[in-house]
């Protein structure tokens, strides 16, 4: 737990505010970039005050890395659920689905993780990162698994193979909702051309991994 | 051109010299951190020579990358016209293998080329890699071009889709041979492994795209 108890008997208004502060903050500058003071501004709270709840920047950054890492396994958890006695494809798709409408509502644990990808000098980045990869992955490979019991996918196929490509894939499309340039001519525009990009990707995968 | 025509007038062991000092200093600093004068000093000459080959570091380090870029195009044109009477999946096993052994012929290279992915705050950065990106994606898209005209693919196939998920699980299983945490317990240690998992992903792709 990276937050004092002191934080968590502050009125939820006062602690929305401060997350909100911090959020942007870590958003716009980065981890490196980011200040105390500047957070401390934007929340409209004392310097000594926030070092009351948080012991540094970096367990304030830790404390909303653990719960954007919260709300992202809520989301899997919610599709695996809802997509449960839906075909393999179905639940791609949606899993897809369910991250591109994550980053759009929210846009900033989305950019700080761009950060985090794309900033050196963040000592613990490999360690968050890694956390993040494993839990997609491992979300990926139990609905391969699920899927293979099933029969809807082949006998002998390997999956963590199969994870490992679905996984790549899926990071890489998301990544164009922010990074256009990625792939040109080709990143959709409009929700219409990203469900039309999610078909032909989920297609591709599915006829590689169906008996 | 990024350098000036002085530096092309150099003996060629002495332009070996500052190329080699400027590659270790950027793969080991980052564009940021690197500075003309421990370049300098690696290379053993004077800094104000150095002005007289290239403006500044933004020039010398696009000299680099240009560098670079046509050591990669070089190796893809070389594979492409090398495989090229081979079946699509024989071109995409002997593509990724071919970055494999890119990676570590030039060690610095790849390492700049991440540093660049992963450092914030390079001002071009974006133009450099939507470079690099647009050679690997139409790249592909050649293979699969040529690969339909002979019916190994399907008619209707959406081939940027195809080149687009293709790309994204090359360049992750090229950057798992620098960061083995992107897929615990996926990496593959050693070549025997490299070619296994190569194996297993073409077989993937080749089947998500065959008639």
């Amino acid at each position: 737990m990276e937050a004092k108890r002191t934080f968590f008997n502050l009125p939820e208004e006062k602690r929305e505010k401060i997350i909100k502060a911090a959020l942007e903050e870590f958003a716009s500058k980065g981890w490196k970039g980011a200040s105390v003071n500047s957070i401390v501004a934007r929340a409209g709270i004392a310097k000594g005050s926030l070092y009351q709840y948080f012991r540094d920047k970096r367990s304030l950054f830790l404390f909303l890395f653990d719960k954007a890492v919260g709300v992202a396994k809520e989301t899997l958890k919610r599709v695996k659920r809802q997509t449960a006695e839906k075909p393999l494809r179905e639940r791609l798709r949606e899993s897809l689905l369910a991250g591109v409408d994550f980053i759009e509502r929210h846009p900033l644990l989305y950019r700080i993780y761009l950060q985090l990808v794309f900033e050196r000098d963040v000592p613990f980045r490999q360690d968050l990162i890694g956390r993040l990869r494993v839990l997609s992955f491992d979300y990926i490979l139990s609905l391969l698994e699920e899927a293979l019991k099933r029969g809807e996918v082949r006998e002998g196929l390997d999956l963590k193979a199969a994870a490992f490509l679905i996984d790549a894939v899926m990071e890489r499309f998301l990544q164009l909702q922010a990074f256009p340039h990625l792939a040109p001519g080709w990143s959709p525009k409009g929700r219409e051309e990203v469900e039309q990009r999610v078909e032909e990707l989920v297609d591709l995968i599915e006829k590689g991994v169906r008996p």
